[in-house]
């Protein structure tokens, strides 16, 4: 590839012309990488929550037309210019979250939060915010969260790339760009749980059943799953679970005083994974005295705040949160990827369902109907 | 003493009747201790702001007539049944929080809750809520968080009674049984302050500048206090304080928008020492991104819940709080002894006025009026 330059690609991608509507399988053209950017070739992709969330979203910061998809795994297919470390053919899964490496939140164990480009949901890509991507008219398509993966090809910038190993799985690797590598990275490196602890997760979603599948790494030994749906019992078992309780079968019984009962006084570790105020508060009453963290993982769905008994915080309570599970990209997926290669992650159980690109809404189904965990979406099938 | 049984005491007290109203020097008996009790000779105590929210308050837990006082020092007069570790002419200071050294949390570095014996405002000692004290008609007194100190002689259970280095002072020593632990505790062991780091101190009171102490010590470079009185800027300096901010002096721009402004974005560590639910957003709103705690130590004096905008947790701050900074009493106190004997804790500096006995109400009157830190009152003199 040396001394060639990258020229811009034809190649097909779903994209979202307007908020709520079906995405169109359309020819586009991805432009070349420029200094400090990426351009990887998909080989697959998964749909998460927030691609859903945006997809439904009118307002600001939603904007169209937009690729969305930022849970992926690909190859590098060329890079821009003062881009070190990253070759064409490198395995790869790019990130929603970037890690620069060398501002003093990237060089610091406590933060997972880069400060020289800060996180936030634009149009275009982190540097410039400008778009790599041009629908068949030349028209600009914007991006999503700086990754775009609902396409053959995207443009990323380095910062959100992480070299991951060739012997990774596809699907696999796909769930450590987002959505495992949360929920697994909020027990294994936000919390910090540890063996024989209790653990109390709000929402079996694929996030509330990565926190269980982390803490069991982890070696808690009571994982209590909360959800209003009685099927997930049965699954959560899979991911580590050990004791279930559906809300709605309570009575009167405040599920915190069902957990408080089940774990002799409260759990260790409470995670909220659905993003409604009112069961952060739950988890947080959950808590156990003394030492009882609550993780919020949940992205309020209706922008309320998160309200807690003053008085209970003093019992030497704590609620924490992050996003990405508080995981450094860079650093930590790999060591993921590791585990998952040792056995000791188990990833595949998260892939409930697969589809080609041009099937990519029936993916959007399975999610709305709470049918899917994760669907992989394959770019050459 | 050995083989002689300890006698009821007739002694002076300062005894509240009723809500708000001035304590009333009384002679009253003391009763032996019980078995797990130890009876100590109050050498001087000190009001703290917990025995002013009790003597004004008229609803339970409020109960009356009632010996209040529990920031004191004194010598161990006589010991019960079963009482291992003390014995007459101990120096000592009684704790509110007790430590009964057996428990899961009294056996945890991560708990000062203790789970056996849990703290409660009760109108009795904790084992069995009854009172060693009477009044002149042999009426029962209620005690105060199982220690009333404002009292020559008081009866405490053996898990809230520290040995203390007979060297200490004993004006300095009764501070370290409430607010000097508190605030330097919060700064030492519940935040563990770092070196070089960055703190903001909601309300300068003595718990405050006592924060301010604990990160001074700790190392912190910057030390930001925010108050409504200007007067603090310059007493804050004495304890560390390197930035003073008045809030009422800030125009439109939010408290948050100026700490972000003076530590480049966000302070590491903050301190709400007040108890109001709007300050604790403030503190919330003014920690850093990525890493940022906030430490919530005064009891919303409202009984407002605490609310924080729930999307920003998600970006690595932290809400955490505790009774008596996370101090284990009898662990940690000897050690902020020996940080104050060594002339690493300064502590004679928040004592900023003495009175005896029969003038407690004086004390009172200073601390309301805002005009002293911490007032000792003197048994003898």
């Amino acid at each position: 590839m040396e001394g060639q330059i990258p020229q811009p690609i034809r190649c097909k991608a779903a994209v979202c012309r307007a908020a709520g509507e079906p995405l169109a399988i359309e020819e586009i053209v991805v432009d070349p990488p420029k200094a400090h950017e990426v351009r990887i070739k998909i080989v697959c992709t998964s749909l998460c929550h927030s691609d859903v969330t945006f997809w439904r979203m009118e307002d600001f910061p939603a904007v169209f037309p937009r690729i969305f998809g930022h849970e992926a795994f690909g190859v590098v297919e060329s890079v821009g210019e003062h881009v070190e470390g990253f070759a064409a053919g490198d395995a790869v899964v790019p990130t929603f979250l970037g890690q620069c490496t060398e501002c003093v939140d990237c060089g610091s164990e406590r933060s997972n939060m880069c400060s020289r480009y800060r996180f936030a949901v634009r149009p275009g890509l982190p540097r410039d915010d400008t778009t790599r991507f041009r629908d068949r008219h030349g028209a600009p398509l914007h991006h999503f969260l700086g990754v775009s993966s609902f396409s053959e090809y995207t443009v990323v910038d380095v910062n959100q790339v992480v070299r991951i190993d060739p012997a990774m799985p596809p699907g696999a690797a796909s769930l450590l760009s987002c959505g495992a590598t949360t929920g697994v990275g909020a027990a294994w490196k936000l919390a910090r749980v540890e063996p024989g602890s209790t653990v109390a997760i709000f929402g079996l979603g694929a996030v509330g059943l990565a926190v269980a599948e982390g803490a069991r790494i982890c070696g808690a030994s009571t994982i209590i799953g909360v959800d209003l749906n009685s099927e997930k019992h049965e699954l959560g078992k899979k991911f580590g679970v050990t004791h279930f309780i559906n809300t709605q079968e309570l009575g009167d019984k405040p599920v915190s005083q069902a957990i408080i009962e089940l774990t002799d006084g409260g759990a260790d570790y409470c995670f909220e994974c659905i993003g409604l105020a009112s069961l952060m508060n739950d988890a947080f009453r959950s808590s156990r005295q003394g030492w009882g963290k609550t993780i919020i993982l949940g992205v309020e769905m209706h922008g309320a705040p998160l309200s807690i008994p003053s008085l209970e915080i003093l019992h030497g309570k704590c609620v924490m949160g992050s996003l990405f599970g508080g995981v450094k990209p860079k650093q930590d997926i790999p060591i993921l990827a590791d585990k998952y290669l040792n056995k000791e992650l188990e990833l595949d159980k998260f892939i409930t369902h697969e589809v080609s690109l041009k099937d990519i809404n029936t993916a959007f189904d399975l999610l709305l109907q709470g049918n899917s965990l994760r669907c992989t979406v394959w770019m050459d099938k």
